[in-house]
């Protein structure tokens, strides 16, 4: 079964909208998912950028708002800025890293952004991780107490310098097996038809 | 007639991609469309890149150029990042001016297009801009005589400013005559839909 990995960080707005479809879509062809949390904060930082582009250059941010309003609109989900953007998701990204070990990171995943920008919720609150954990009836105590280790730390670590070391500089970013990268929720049919078919004949139109 | 207005800028890889096809999809949905050539050189600079941020952001330039090869590839067009990148599309720009109030920019825009990024040639150059002209049967020394003219080199300032007003940040953009604002050559088919539909409700999938 050919792969694809989903490149994902908590704070990502557009992170959120492929999460929300990721599934559904490989499901179709027949793709298996490897959902990659990590942090977009150290490659901000390493190209000069002290917090989100859509800051820095607010144009940029207001249209991004807007994109992101229309697109929901049209797929049916909600979609609000929770304050404070962008959000510090690193207590959730420790947390997916465990659970992609143990198979439940994708509907983890999916709970937190719903909190974040369906329900406006702060995902650097321990009550909002211990609702997400909740819902997906996992046990929150163990979890939370868990992602202090210095295993799951480094775990983390060690896959946000993987990103940037393939090249990584936004997020949802998909990475096929034979290492083409595709960036953006708008190239995230393109990114599973290349991995479905195993290269350039079969990539869609984007 | 619905309108559209296609906001690109000359040396704008993505915007490229967009002229290309932009009059087929118009027609196919009854959208009538206006060109805008505009400079972005003033509006990034005026956010403090002295360049394309396709050069500050290297990692951002070589996906751009990955990018457009598989979408290039997929639409059966070529594609090759003519040097210097970003080219100075000034003339050209001017060029274009004249031919949107005479009829002939889409057919001049293409040409020029074509010029730089299948032939590899620079459009600054007056050689290029005159063997564009001449592909579409016009007559060259009188159209580069012109561009000296106050008049025209005061109309593509306006239509910078009003770009820069309007909070264009990147090319190619899109803007509806209800004031939607859609960037991004992947945003093609979203912005005329919504233009032909009137709104929100007839939006296609992004």
């Amino acid at each position: 079964m050919p792969r694809l990995e989903f490149w994902y960080d908590f704070a990502s707005t557009y992170s959120y909208l492929s999460a929300m479809r990721i599934e559904a879509l490989a499901g179709d062809r027949g793709v298996s998912l490897e959902w990659k949390p990590f942090l977009l904060g150290p490659i901000f930082n390493a190209q000069g950028w002290a917090t989100s582009p859509f800051n820095i250059y607010p144009k940029r941010g207001r249209y991004m708002v807007r994109d992101i309003e229309r697109i929901s609109q049209d797929r049916g989900i909600s979609f609000k800025l929770a304050e404070p953007f962008p959000q510090n998701g690193l207590a959730a990204a420790r947390l997916a890293m465990i659970g992609a070990g143990e198979g439940w990171a994708p509907a983890f995943t999916r709970e937190v952004y719903l909190l974040q920008f369906r329900d406006g919720a702060d995902i650097s609150k321990t009550d909002t991780l211990v609702k997400a954990l909740g819902a997906v009836r996992l046990d929150a105590d163990r979890l939370l107490a868990r992602i202090q280790e210095p295993a799951v730390k480094d775990a983390l670590r060690a896959q946000t310098e993987r990103a940037a070391s393939l090249g990584l500089f936004g997020a949802p970013t998909f990475v096929t097996e034979d290492g083409e990268m595709f960036w953006g929720d708008d190239r995230l049919e393109q990114a599973l038809d290349w991995a479905a078919g195993g290269g350039a004949t079969a990539a869609s139109s984007a």
